[in-house]
């Protein structure tokens, strides 16, 4: 009716993500897909999940599994987890975590709980656009800390931090999405200490952390402050289809997070929760999660092979020592969005990098990610998209 | 560390759930409770849900299953509902509906797109606690629209929207949390009429619709206008564990909530959609909803027999026609919250009203949930409840 008012203003300027919209794309049999940031499903442990949700089902807590739950999450759930976090060196208790439908969610929350509408968020450049459109939703100012190829500059950082006083810091440091990076330990420590002299909160968003193809691990920023709001993912080692993440919090924010998942949906998924746990209980999962390092660096190692014939001269790219994506700049003058229909008529999608700066953003960039495709379908569809872009591969195909 | 900037302002406000932190009371093997309003475990069609399961980890589309997946939710699930909600006298189509991480998620999105803080949101006193955590949440100014026995009076909602502009109206008209009480098919137009003329969306909240026990339905209000935003859950005729709900929403509406949905948790878990979606096509739903009537039926007999030699000479209580809960006012004087601790040295539980009410509370109210307990249970509970308050039963027990 015409006198309806209308949706809510800060919907109004926020649009549907360009990623989720590229996924429409991957039903298309032919075309061979670098846009999406999906694990690869045929190295998903179906057997180990299927005997997971059967076990949870036909045991003595069945009925259980399928009731209402507490907001927290389920403690064996966040029991198994808390060891693996703290096997990686970040110390962690149960009690620190409170299970969330997804990181996207725990993302969701920590906005929640934190920002006031009007308040300054601090992020890379790039970043998680998904994370922009949270920041954006909950009427955030967004302000961006420059870097370079090892991620964020602690200066810039600071000075970031004295001009506009941001009450939130966003980052991806290990395996950024979108550009792969990885900020060294050096810098997490000097991070952490200018947020925390600052007031300012930081927010680690760490969902490929596990899936290193080369180096030796980075601790956690985490493990280097107690102010930093840890964000971690059922969907990169297990899958993404259960909605599992988790947030490691600071003891003060906790009962703010509980209340804002609360109204948010009650708590995660019962039977999803107990499935995950029984997993962590008897699977195998560092062995699982060495046969997704061993697959995923041969495709990274196909992709990295295959771009000096596939890009034009002047063109440069992130090699990234894990996660999902390369992250590239063609030459001045260049513009990833309008490629997009001419790699469409290829057969062959990425992502356009403009989405995921919230400043001005740097045209020529886009994003590749190598985990869906065999080493075979990497160097076709390299192929595919040397021709989209005009340039003739060398003898390497 | 001190210099930490502090939680978001609104949550500074918003109490964790009463009937939340009432949840552990149930966990204490002696205490009958009537607190919590939960479906029935040994109801739940385990054997059913199991095969759902199993079949989809089983099946041509398991990995799919275990996969990212569309915000919109799983067609075939969307499929099933919408068929389900035409039959009940709704019609719908897969498109009108968007599946929700439980009926609590579709709630907080439909919030979310609707409101800017500030806005005005009319309620029925008492109404869902759950409802009102999420309006306070968003920044909302809440206004109450007074009633009957019989539900919300159109006569007050016109007035209500006359003086306040609210921007969405949400009621819960049938089997009302925490009343009971149904609104009849005359009010439900006049209400949808008014609100329609006012520019006022309503929000109906349907999660108990199908737990009839006496009477011809009564049609959803949604089906008399298409500016209603009906919500609905798997929750109460399947299993809450799963944690699905779904929205049919206004076509203008939509996009904006697809939106806020990416940015809550890109989607509900695609394992449990899926798993409803082939319990769905496979069960008996109608006769498992039939199995929900018989026993919940026997039950609310049981407490509305029990309830005359429970309650103090002068105390009112509504007479459920469906549902899971029976309201109770106690005779002036009386407050429910300071009577709770002396129900639980008793081993007997309720939720005082209270947290019920946006406005001024009456404090001699309480709810009562008949679903958990059988016929013996409940009797042994009011007897205990009788005895908390002072009531010397008669010869019934």
């Amino acid at each position: 009716m015409s006198t309806l008012p209308p949706l809510a203003a800060r919907l109004r300027g926020v649009a549907s993500s360009p990623v989720r919209d590229l996924l429409a794309l991957l039903e298309r049999p032919n075309v061979l897909s670098f846009a999406g940031g999906l694990p690869a499903p045929e190295l998903f442990d179906l057997d180990g999940l299927r005997e997971a949700y059967a076990r949870v089902l036909a045991g003595p807590g069945a009925r259980l599994a399928l009731q209402y739950a507490p907001t927290e999450g389920n403690l064996e759930l966040r029991t198994r987890v808390a060891e693996r976090l703290t096997r990686r060196g970040l110390p962690t208790e149960p009690g620190d975590l409170l299970i969330t439908t997804g990181s996207q969610q725990a993302l969701t929350l920590v906005t929640t709980a934190l920002l006031d509408p009007g308040a300054v968020v601090a992020v890379e450049e790039p970043t998680y656009l998904a994370a922009l459109q949270s920041f954006q939703l909950a009427g955030a100012r967004l302000v961006t800390v420059p870097g370079d190829e090892q991620g964020v500059d602690p200066d810039a950082l600071a000075d970031v931090v004295a001009r506009h006083r941001p009450a939130l810091f966003y980052t991806v440091p290990t395996f950024a999405n979108p550009t792969g990076r990885t900020l060294p330990a050096s810098r997490r420590a000097a991070v952490a200490r200018i947020a925390s002299a600052g007031g300012v909160r930081v927010v680690e968003d760490d969902p490929y952390g596990e899936l290193r193809y080369r180096g030796a691990p980075v601790l956690p920023l985490a493990s280097t402050s107690d102010d930093v709001f840890y964000l971690g993912s059922f969907s990169k080692i297990g899958a993404p289809g259960l909605r599992l993440g988790w947030v490691r919090s600071p003891a003060d924010a906790r009962p703010a997070l509980v209340v804002a998942k609360q109204a948010a949906d009650l708590h995660t998924s019962t039977i999803d929760q107990a499935a995950a746990a029984a997993y962590f209980g008897v699977a195998d999962l560092d062995g699982h999660v060495a046969r997704l390092q061993d697959a995923y660096r041969e495709r990274r190692d196909a992709m990295i092979a295959a771009l000096p014939g596939t890009l034009p001269p002047g063109s440069r790219w992130t090699d990234p020592d894990g996660g999902m994506f390369v992250w590239v700049r063609l030459p001045d003058g260049f513009d990833a969005a309008s490629l997009l229909p001419t790699a469409l008529a290829h057969d062959v999608a990425f992502v356009p990098g403009a989405p995921f700066y919230a400043g001005e953003p740097d045209r020529a960039t886009l994003r590749l990610s190598f985990t869906t495709n065999t080493p075979d379908e990497i160097r076709e569809g390299m192929r595919r998209l040397g021709a989209a872009l005009g340039v003739h591969a060398a003898a390497t195909t």
